[in-house]
């Protein structure tokens, strides 16, 4: 990680703690905690002020600590976490308010302001709004992890044989991504013919039949950053039943992507596909058309019925519209975006949509 | 799931709940909702009150929550969850008082408080405590995943060879006990030679020397619930050093299993290995001599230097001392035991210890 990264993210922090008269954001979400110091350990907080970064771990993760983080000051702690986080404020003379994150846990924001002796304030969404527009390194991360991902389906594609259940397909796609430097960025779904129905399906020991389909939602994650894949295909001929809605998910994938930018309303996004479905007769699928992703596999932006505001130039989301017949069929093509000022940038196109359907 | 377990836990539930005067308890930790629903998915809350058990879901989750819950009312949600589950409270009549867990979100215990219109208590550890001690069910599953991490481990030895990459194999134990029906229960851990010096070491692209050493800490995880096992191999004739800091780890873990019994203090647990350890002359590890798990790989007791409290009967903890040197060499042996009224049961007896050690 280069130390320019780490410290123009803080800085873009500090301008909006300056700009709500806060001396000290404590943040306790592993990933906030990674993204202001590289540390990619567990258990632990980072402390931003006006003049360091301080990252309070245990001894468990020192060595690793000293190894990963840039531009930090490790703080290695005995006892409890918020005790610890506490006692380093106070040590802090020009720290006067301080602040933390929503997404604390109740019981860690009373131990903590209890702890630190000052009043503790609460904000929201300022690592969320920044962690969503994704600087160079993220880019790069995100475009290898694609990369990665692709080759990996393609490697294990030669699986695909009658026999093989769900549950070890999945596990040959993720030491494909192991194979290649890279883990699984989150729990690869595969899903056997009717089974793609359900769209969070968990993989079971359900064999592949000679004739039959498979949906798999998967994608690796390299130096931190996933990215978000999912691919249908059919073992021999596919139905007819199957091959619409298959190819109604693609016009679908295509509607929304082709007013995705910079500036577009999260619903006009969200809406594009769900028209395409909708016109075709099909249900329309009950989550989101996409979602942002980074170093957590669901990040905002998140294109919903409900959502509230527009794209920004920077950001990366997934766009993947599906059709679920209980009982029958389950399609959904996923694939991950780079909006730009007057459009996007398809960023998995390495991972071909249906190369093994006959 | 049998009706019958999920009603003792539900009715366990509630008697605490009316000694603390409390009608309505929302759960919404993920593993707390499948305890007492069965339900193994995500973005689900809970609320357990006199009457009823209530799964409050969405769209993507009804199929599945159909499927799995027992004796629960499947409340499908559009919108926010905290949202939804005020509404549900505010429908319930004969609910005054609502208590939320103390690990929920402060963003999510405020929206909460907002949207359900009444008086808002904490509570903390109602479920951790009973979690902690494993029903029939439980105990039956964790011996099954024991089991099967034991043949997976055993199959995934062929791949202990020279060149290969520590994250391969990785992959490879996970897709092992993939293949025998579980998954793996959390990251596994591979470490070659000195990176075992970093208990939580993440598996790199080091690969296998001819005479090195492996750390493997893993577990499969089986209807739900994980084991969680350590194993030290050298490859070739391990040094005198390694052997040594291996039998020093050996005796302290047994020592630790010697005392370990209901009523045992956590303390004294936590303090027989480290005192072999110490006496040896080696430094003493910093993390716990051991934790509960189940549902979650960490769960209380914690065995630590500052715990309070004693073992329970009916309770599932690792014991797993480590040596860690670093820059030369890391050893930590781990296995999982059932508290008992006089002693405990090793239940990863099926694992030795150091199966392909020459």
């Amino acid at each position: 990680m280069k130390i320019e990264i780490i410290r123009q993210r803080v800085g873009s922090i500090r301008r909006q703690l300056r700009k709500k008269g806060i001396d000290c954001l404590i943040l306790t979400k592993p990933v906030d905690v990674t993204y202001v110091t590289a540390f990619a350990g567990e258990d632990s907080w980072a402390a931003i002020t006006k003049s360091a970064v301080y990252l309070i771990t245990d001894s468990r993760y020192t060595e690793q600590a000293q190894k990963e983080c840039v531009q930090t000051s490790i703080v290695e702690r005995k006892g409890a976490i918020a005790g610890a986080a506490g006692t380093l404020v106070q040590r802090l003379r020009a720290v006067r308010t301080v602040a933390v994150e929503k997404s604390v846990s109740l019981g860690a924001f009373r131990d903590l302001k209890k702890s630190c002796g000052r009043p503790l304030k609460t904000v929201s969404g300022i690592l969320e709004a920044q962690r969503s527009i994704k600087d160079t390194t993220e880019r790069a991360a995100i475009e290898e992890a694609a990369e990665i991902a692709a080759t990996a389906l393609k490697n294990a594609a030669r699986y695909f044989k009658q026999g093989i259940p769900e549950n070890e397909l999945a596990g040959i796609i993720n030491l494909e991504m192991r194979k290649l430097g890279c883990t699984n960025g989150f729990e690869t779904i595969v899903a056997f013919g009717a089974n793609a129905s359900r769209p969070h399906h968990k993989p079971t020991q359900r064999r592949l039949k000679q004739r039959d389909t498979i949906l798999i939602d998967f994608g690796a994650r390299c130096r931190g950053y996933c990215c978000d894949i999912t691919r249908c295909v059919a073992i021999g001929k596919p139905t007819a039943e199957y091959r619409k809605a298959w190819e109604v998910v693609e016009k679908a994938q295509a509607a929304a992507i082709a007013v995705a930018k910079a500036g577009a309303r999260l619903v006009d996004v969200d809406a594009a596909p769900r028209r395409v479905i909708r016109d075709s007769g099909y249900p329309v699928y009950g989550h989101g058309s996409g979602h942002g992703f980074g170093l957590e596999i669901h990040e905002i932006p998140f294109l919903k019925e409900d959502a509230k505001g527009r794209l920004q130039a920077g950001q990366i989301i997934t766009i993947e519209p599906g059709i679920y017949l209980p009982g029958k069929l389950g399609v959904r093509v996923e694939d991950d975006i780079l909006i730009t000022e007057d459009g996007c940038q398809v960023l998995t196109h390495k991972c071909p949509h249906a190369p093994w359907r006959n």
